[in-house]
């Protein structure tokens, strides 16, 4: 079973004989023990609901009182945020956040690609109208963006998931909740059914290594009223994030722990065990049956993380509903490609399926330009990550209402210098991506492809 | 009515209710109170000529004295200029002119652009004759130059645009007046008249929201005698400034003002309030019109704000005499491209506008070489803005004086050294522009621009 | 006879006359003397062994209890290495294995050429199975790399090629000793064999001047038992390397010696003095038929150092069983090309050499993502030098196991996160090789290769 | 006749009723009063020999017991002594040598360039020999190198132009004297005979303003014994050199000198007064034929400062000797091209004089490999200017001495590793342009060419 914990086996075998409360507070949810532990093997007395307070306010560090903080409404964009958060977020925790794979190949291909990407504003059109607003997974949004899928937010701040879904809700656009979660599931539906936040919730899910599990995870999701459902696919194993392993290896040799032996050889598992391997490392295109048959039809199903035109149009025969270009905010693979890159890819190879999927991308997103530029190319809308969490982190629920305020406003001005009244308005004329198809490949695996349809 | 204030709702709100005589001062015409504000509503004494010159030596910080200033005289580039005024102009004057749009993705291309053109210089010409002179929206110019228009220039200096109108016309040179110029446009060209500096003068129209201001405002421009139009396209709302709107609000911050509620429901204007909509957000081809039948047969008409081929074709076939290429200093729109950039396009989408239409160019210009660039590519003159502004904040008129005569040098020398005699010798053979056409696009949109025709 | 020696004429006379044990002991097989230098010309009393560790701990300095140093255990890539051994290494030691040619383009070209690649993933297969085993110069290997030949190992830790040997045998990947071992060819192999590590061994040969030289060490290596002959052919001359010339003046200079003549006549070789020329400099084609005949059938031969398309096809056509491609760590030909470089140029212009040619590269590797960018082109394995010694001279022979492992996790990980199950499966569809191609020549030399075969 | 001044009229101005020895004497031959200025305007006694050492102890700042100070045998390249010339010359001398056009466009060109040209090196040749001897403008030369005409040498170093005259005799390779020496023509040639030093001077021809103080300048270096006239014709006026210009201006700012008016009238030449025309402005195509009469036979002409396609192919039918690529090391035009980017243009539009004319290049040259890049893609032979006087600034005359043995150890153990034995060996296909070719023109002026043949 300690192959089957989503933090790693490590991560089990690090507090193994101590009191772990402390780590374990703000990123699992009140109700795991109960769920997941069985009564038999709670060895001694654990009250996580009394102490919970008190640890998150020795985890986060004091983010009142700073000279140098900067006030919420001084606040420009969304770069100010990330740069309170650096200051106020725990080490842990903004490491965790901040931290991606490697060489950081991914991570600067995602910042750099937007800025390779300019305009072609319109001039003397009516725009007096500015109506931002479009369907995203089946749902009305204000916006063309949403809260992209992050595990752990209590790390960032108590108010965890529900702040986001709040906000989220209260502004107008939708928030897709992780597997894992700090507050449960049912905890954060609970929230959005007693608050009536509308019922904006997308489902990110991790398959895990046994289908079984897979399968009660989406019934469950099903059942608690999610209405999409996000299959994560570019998470065979996990990346190997530098600064978080680098964060982790100083805790424990400074605490003295004894190297966990990485080739113990442990059989508790169905599948065999597989370095880095938390979630499935067998997930294939035919397992998309059995998901699409538990999740039956309670909303789209969406495959997230494809990163090229090959498996976009696999993506298209197999009859998904869309697909979402993102190489994990750069955290999975080095030198993975940018979403916009990716996009590019499936205009210049497969354009059938343009209009036919919706088609979501995330990663770098930090300005409503770059939300349009994705919306020009062919995005049905694009996701933020980090830089919610982290206004959640330095600001509170106040703050993720104002990141998305601020999106706001970047949009609606940005649309009405380029000339458009309506996302539908935009098209790749509105863009010079001439820079980025210097990086283009000529030609893509079509053997492949074909061989398998 | 709060909605028409030139510089946006919040700028009145700010000062609600508290003496604004220190920031009203510098930025508004002597006689605005009088043209404006109903007598009815003058609530208490107000002695602005009384006060002004306090003020402006209060605002602007003292100029001599420190030993870290570089003399006029030392000066050998216009950047040299920017250095110093850098130094000596307020905060508020420096913030509000260096300020641009976002990320600064425009500010940089168009910074950019001008040094990825090289020169092919040609050589064992007879280069003793050296004629700068041009015509420039109607009227001869001894360089290929122009002051661009900007607002609020007292702000750099109390002599404000009637500095720029004595430099410009000593020096041979037109001057573009904003709409929101610091003196009254009756004061400037009384001025003119008074000093007989020369009618080079040229009118920079903001389209008011009101039709019947626009219309008033045009008719103003004709009888005070101002020779050409310059219709401003690309202001439909105002740009995102980050570095003004954080100066702004810091000073709103420190000074305990409570936030000013954006969503305010404010009915007393026709049009509906827009966000950032100072100006007509309405304007359209279907205006050139009526503002034609306004202005009447003052001038040419040139169309400001221009950034794509397919704009400057439409302008063609509006019958306007110019077309002006600019992002507005980057100010408006971010990733907007640069000028140099649009010329392009025009040379390889629509080269038979060129030589019909006049077309001027600004943004980033800082040397002849780049004047004699847009030259060589088709440009008929070429303006320059904050240049100006900095040399008027740092020198007073001197500094105008000098940082024309400045580039008169270096164009002159360019010109020799190019193996031309005259303007008109040159062409896209004396530039190499290969870096630059790597990030021009492939195609622009067709269809759109025939069925608006 | 001087001319003969491998450091160069002047490493002699720098020491003429002087005690030269501790310069001499790290850089030379202890049996160097007595093998090498007749007897009758032990003019003295040497006791190389006595004294070797006392030198050893003077010329590398103390590694321990500095409170600045990063335990092994902390190390998350191989960088972290080289920056602990930039600290603990003799400056002698880290100068010399550090520097490269000239101006450091070629250099510079390997560590850039290699983030000029990116990946293209492949998302929803089954990746349980992760092999990463390959053949490398006739041998099985766990991984596709192997420690690439480098001299004077024992320069950085005193356990020298032994703690190579062993380290590459205990994790399953080969080691290719160079001619210049600081333990002789012997010492290392009488270990191989004593200690049972496996016979991965591989023999780097530079080709002395005179011939009877040459066929005598080939002949030896055959005795000795390697198995395959890395034939050195881009060093007719050794290049500047100035960071390490810079060492030695500043080291000559401070002592107060005088300068050695450099045109002083000296005639004791039967070939003529070549500047730089310390091994054959007139080493070419013709050479292969006789180094193949002294070497036999005693495993594959292949030529280090290729760096053209033309020189592949040459040595397609001359019957060698693999091809290196090298610019000799930057540290031959100023401005030479990457590996990368090579690769694409082969591919380009001599496709039909892959899959029949082995083909080796090395030159800036420092991640599993480098090694399987490589691979993916078409390369057989990779091989990395100055990592290893950078974490051999830091940590010890633990340092390289662990240099290995991680490269081993970084390689898994991203195999898996590519999409494939074994390195057969990699194509150059899993890379995006455009940005590299943008340097890629349009035509190789035809004419030339034609002639010569 | 004050415009007649090579240093420009300013120059003269400035020193106007005031002791100017100590800035006469670096810069002008012993014999310029005798022979430039009447002897009735002799106003008062000037014994410029007797005080010239004294003077020059002081101008230039004492270069021994400087801790900081590199000796000679330290430096490894031509840029260590760069960097020391930096710390040991005077400002004044520094600052004129280092000084280049505007915003440095062209001087960052040239050394941008070199760097953009990578190498392809062919192994297993038999490179025992190395000859590296070519004819310069119809002289034979030890090496591909020479050292270009520079004004004002003494302003680095007391023996000046005599000290370039005896290092380069000495070494084998040519020198061209500038039109503006510091030893006056008949002193360079008296020392030149007298010391024996062989007869590789040529001479660089500024083209007075006068064509009869022109053809006697030709006649008498005619009569003196050069035997090449390198043509300067990039300079129809001087380059805007703002470091120069700057320290210029604060020198005459401190030493409290009214401003020269730069409007004044003046008459006393034929010519017209031309902005910072020193020398002749008109000089064209025409004017080759009477330069030819004046030089007769005495060695090839060859046109310095040819900067496009157009006028290589002009100079070509124009029937003179050779072309000097250059943009005067970038102190004339801003975004002048390189000589490489010119040498390429030239093997694209008109490969047709390549080996009919000699082709010399220079600017930013700093090492062996990039003279033979130069040489591979067709050059003659390749000019260095400032490495040259800063190396003779630094160290004196042997510091020359040492400058041309590093470049010739760099091009020997560069040619080797190239695979060649003598310059004819070397070809564009060792050399990869691709980089630099993404910045060359598409097409050239044929029309204007044509016109004018």
């Amino acid at each position: 079973m300690i192959n089957d914990h989503p933090g790693g086996r490590d991560a089990v075998l690090r507090h193994a004989g101590k009191d772990a409360t402390e780590d374990f507070i703000p990123i699992h949810p009140s109700d795991t023990l109960h769920k997941h532990l069985p009564k038999e093997k709670h060895l001694g007395p654990v009250k996580p609901d009394n102490k919970r307070k008190e640890v998150m306010n020795h985890v986060l560090v004091a983010k009142s009182g700073d000279s140098k903080d900067m006030p919420l409404k001084l606040c420009q964009n969304l770069l100010d945020m990330e740069a309170q958060a650096s200051k106020v977020l725990s080490e842990r925790a903004f490491t965790y956040f901040h931290s991606a794979a490697d060489s950081l190949g991914a991570l600067r291909a995602n910042e750099r690609d937007w800025s390779r990407v300019s305009f072609r504003p319109r001039v003397l059109r009516n725009v007096v109208d500015a109506d931002m607003s479009c369907r995203i997974m089946g749902q009305s949004s204000r916006l063309p963006i949403f809260i992209a899928p992050m595990a752990m937010i209590r790390l960032a701040d108590d108010e965890g998931e529900l702040a986001f879904a709040r906000a989220a809700s209260s502004h107008g656009i939708p928030y897709a909740i992780s597997t894992y979660s700090s507050y449960s599931h049912d905890e954060v539906m609970q929230c959005v059914n007693d608050e009536g936040l509308g019922r904006m919730q997308m489902f990110q899910l991790y398959v895990p290594r046994r289908r079984e599990n897979a399968i009660q995870l989406i019934h469950k999701a099903r059942r608690l009223g999610f209405r999409s459902l996000l299959v994560t696919v570019d998470t065979p194993v996990v990346g190997k994030r530098e600064e978080d392993d680098r964060y982790k290896a100083r805790v424990e040799y400074q605490s003295g722990v004894a190297d966990t032996p990485r080739t113990a050889d442990i059989s508790d598992s169905d599948d065999k065990p597989v370095l880095r391997g938390v979630h499935s490392s067998t997930l294939n295109w035919e397992d998309i049956s059995w998901i699409r048959g538990a999740w039956g039809d309670s909303g789209p199903i969406i495959l997230k993380g494809i990163q090229s035109a090959e498996d976009a149009l696999l993506a298209y025969h197999a009859g998904v509903d869309g697909i979402y270009l993102s190489n994990h905010g750069g955290r999975q693979l080095d030198f993975a490609p940018s979403a916009l890159q990716t996009l590019l890819e499936i205009r210049k190879f497969c354009p059938i399926i343009i209009g036919k999927l919706q088609i979501y991308v995330d990663g770098g997103v930090r300005r409503g330009s770059d939300v349009l530029k994705a919306i020009c190319l062919g995005a049905t809308a694009v996701g933020l990550g980090r830089p919610f969490v982290y206004a959640l982190g330095a600001y509170g629920r106040k703050g993720v209402e104002r990141a998305i305020e601020l999106l706001s406003d970047e949009i609606e001005t940005t649309m009405r210098l380029l000339g458009a009244n309506k996302l539908s308005d935009l098209s790749p004329h509105y863009v010079n991506t001439k820079e980025l198809e210097h990086y283009l490949i000529e030609s893509v695996d079509r053997k492949e492809a074909k061989a398998r349809l």
